[in-house]
């Protein structure tokens, strides 16, 4: 499995980096290179190719798909990082802090128009679904988006508002990766609905997955620094859920800590890890990912396909839900 | 025609104003539905109807694609005034101005998704067709849009740089707009070819109008204030021929006073318009919008269908170059 989910990795890096980015003008078409070329798991595209081997064994024609997707995703980082302000990505700067926020805006705007000419390229028989598939997610990714931005400004979200928003910015591509491979893969109606909803699901324990390893991760597996989502006030699952079952002493320190001005950034994170541990966050977190996780495997068993088929997907979604703790 | 036109725009804001936009979270869609709301002259879309009706009466196939390319134009408008830093657009403020930067660029990047889903309505035997198509003039709107800001900071334009520039970002959307509606109207592939040579001339002398416009307009009817690309300090075709035109005691003339930082708004706005008169750039700007013109007339009469026909299309290009000037 490693090998192979390795190989299809690769397919999507050389088709990447076949892409034809050394177009002019260079302003526009140096970031999309830079952004492209910055490595990155390639996790959604290889999915893609993966839901259609469950029902072919040429990803050829699938390619194009995997390829859309993994630029969308790409095109979202570029803007995301702009209006988070983040000013790295990957380990190297971010692209609006190496060139410009104009830059930024303009050659992800150019990114999304190419992740389109990518899904083009799909047989014709599919275009009209795999467009419309396509669309949806992507505006719900945006709408997502939307709402993150609104949740750092408000002081009433709710632990359902934030599941809407994660289902919306971060399952909903996973949800189109196994479509659009079921779809191109030429599977049953039934069985793009269960792949699609086993992708909601898995999308939803990897996002779970990434709020607690944002806080108990081996930092340096994880790649990025330990307390992140904790210094930049991120109101993630762990903390809507300490500050759903805290009392009201502890509830007004986990504020105290979570919005001071005043703390260095290891304080900060020290003391909220602190009420994280005292309220148990971590285990509650992980019986939420479970049961999306339990979901997810419920909707591949519906999946009309021997078990051995199945073997890949549930690998990489095994791997993505131990990953590197 | 007259009639005829607005009866076509009349539809064009109808099915905009249908279009479902009260959507949550309102940070993403309140700026959609202001800017599309905020009228304009809808001319790329009533094009698009108007180029399907050489060759078909229906025009209810069409309307998915005209709204397609309006919803793109607003969404470059969008992103364009971030960029361009503009904060008023149709006598209000630019979406960035109103809201913020994040919210134009997130839900401009939504309105280009939108533009999409219209395109995806459209019929399934024409869409790998129009899909690619309106991808190769999105992405070249970017590309003129990125070459247009590259022009900001460089000493180095030409007149041929300027003419590659302008027929990316303004004349490849009138291009699209003339061969979506060929294409869905049914036209031959000779038709199609030659309407869409149409719309890339009549573009370029669209922008050389628009130039003109910006120095010579009757403010009232222009609706913008005079001399604004001067104020600017946009390198428009005016500039870059009386820049090209002028000995080098005019020359430096005119730089002192094109990039002065110490004269007023309206004093930089005199003595570059005498300068531009002393040199009569713009007999020279409507020499050349006119051969634009006319290679678009002359395209025009390759098509195959009678000269009736082509009334309605024919009066609205006159109409665009006789602008209220």
């Amino acid at each position: 499995m490693a090998s192979d989910f390795n190989i299809l990795k690769q397919r999507i890096d050389e088709e990447l980096a076949r892409q034809d980015l050394a177009g002019q003008p260079a302003g526009l078409y140096d970031p999309i290179r830079y952004t492209l070329d910055a490595g990155g798991k390639r996790m959604r595209s290889v999915l893609v190719l993966l839901a259609s081997r469950l029902f072919t064994d040429d990803v050829e024609p699938v390619l194009p798909a995997a390829l859309a997707v993994e630029v969308f995703h790409n095109f979202t980082l570029v803007h995301d990082d702009l209006m988070d302000q983040a000013p790295i990505r990957r380990n190297q700067p971010s692209v609006f802090s190496k060139w410009s926020p104009n830059h930024a805006i303009l050659s992800g705007d150019a990114m999304l128009v190419q992740a389109y000419s990518h899904l083009a390229q799909c047989d014709s028989s599919h275009l009209p679904h795999i467009l419309k598939t396509f669309n949806k997610a992507a505006l719900a990714v945006c709408e997502g988006q939307q709402m993150d931005m609104d949740f750092e400004s408000s002081q009433e979200v709710g632990v359902g508002d934030y599941l809407k928003m994660i289902e919306l910015k971060t399952a909903s591509l996973i949800q189109l990766s196994m479509e659009l491979g079921a779809v191109l893969g030429g599977a049953s109606t039934e069985d793009i609905g269960a792949l699609s909803r086993f992708g909601n699901h898995l999308g939803m324990a990897f996002q779970l997955q990434d709020d607690i390893l944002d806080v108990y991760a081996n930092t340096e597996k994880f790649g990025k620094k330990q307390g992140g989502d904790i210094v930049a006030g991120k109101k993630t699952y762990l903390y809507l859920i300490a500050d759903q079952l805290s009392n009201n002493g502890m509830q007004s320190k986990l504020h105290t800590a979570f919005f001071s001005k005043e703390l260095t950034d290891d304080q900060k994170i020290d003391e909220v890890t602190q009420i994280y541990n005292e309220l148990k966050v971590v285990s509650q977190a992980e019986q939420k990912m479970q049961e999306y996780y339990d979901k997810a495997l419920s909707c591949m068993e519906k999946i009309s396909v021997n078990n051995e088929k199945k073997q890949d997907l549930l690998l990489l979604a095994d791997r993505l839900m131990v990953r590197d703790r």
